[in-house]
């Protein structure tokens, strides 16, 4: 499955898709950041935000997106701000009928880390290494992208598989 | 000038449009809200209320959307949710090219009733009493969304006459 990851932020939004499946080698499809002016109004920000995702969802095609979970406790400046483009990537796919996956940042860490609360340089180094590039996606955001991308791919590969497997399993106790 | 108010949210959109001008009387030329239903997932939701809100620009033809400012010190569990219905009205107004503007609960209290900390009911009172309605606008999102357009007209034209007369003015201090 090919998976687009969106790192939310009205400044850099990180962007990063991949492929691959649970058990097997990912690989790099795109990675890059849509960039707005802090000096622009909010209107055409948004509007630049949901431009940027819309172009690269038509160019990788991706089969779902996992976008980063926005928290009130984050940095009470910028995160209406991370929140509205988060918003808009959930919005540009779900109108394409593609499934959306929100997964917060310590899920994500946990994922490629095996620790929550692993920093940005253990994440940029583990995403450099599970995708055998030959450096590190930079900025953050984009390691991050990509990050949310495989995170999903993991995540999203055992519970698709675990709803199949329900779906398939005869009803023993269809109680309700 | 015909505003169109949003006053964000996921459950309940408020939406209303008000013709006026400061100074004059004003005229109601639309209520009512945008729901989404809470079971629903976060991208039908954002995708029903972007339909809602694109239905109303094209029956109001407003001249300007003023949306509520959120703040991240509202109610954490769903202050999320509106930031996203907030980011979405700013993106379909902005999309159009038409001028957005942000007020916060405050400023459009005092704008209606003179005070920064009135109450919902009161706020409800003076929109049916500026607008010469016979009964209050229900439920209380969209008599709020009335109250964002009352405000942007009034606080909106006076900004507007004010750097008009600027740009009009000769610059006597042109310095920064």
């Amino acid at each position: 499955m090919r998976v687009m990851g969106v790192d939310p932020g009205l400044t850099r939004c990180g962007l990063g898709a991949v492929e691959g499946r649970p058990g097997a080698p990912l690989s790099l499809v795109a990675v890059g950041v849509v960039r707005t002016g802090a000096d622009e109004e909010l209107g055409a920000r948004l509007v630049g935000i949901e431009a940027g995702i819309e172009r690269w969802l038509d160019e990788v095609r991706p089969d779902a997106v996992a976008v980063e979970r926005v928290f009130s406790q984050h940095n009470v400046r910028t995160v209406m701000g991370t929140a509205q483009a988060a918003g808009i990537a959930v919005l540009c796919a779900a109108r394409r009928g593609l499934p959306v996956a929100l997964h917060t940042p310590s899920e994500v860490k946990a994922a490629i880390t095996g620790s929550g609360t692993a920093d940005k340089k253990q994440i940029g180094a583990m995403v450099t290494r599970l995708l055998r590039l030959a450096e590190m996606p930079k900025p953050a955001d984009a390691a991050d992208a990509l990050a949310l991308a495989i995170c999903h791919i993991w995540r999203g590969g055992a519970q698709s598989r675990l709803a199949e497997a329900l779906a398939r399993a005869p009803r023993r106790n269809p109680a309700r």
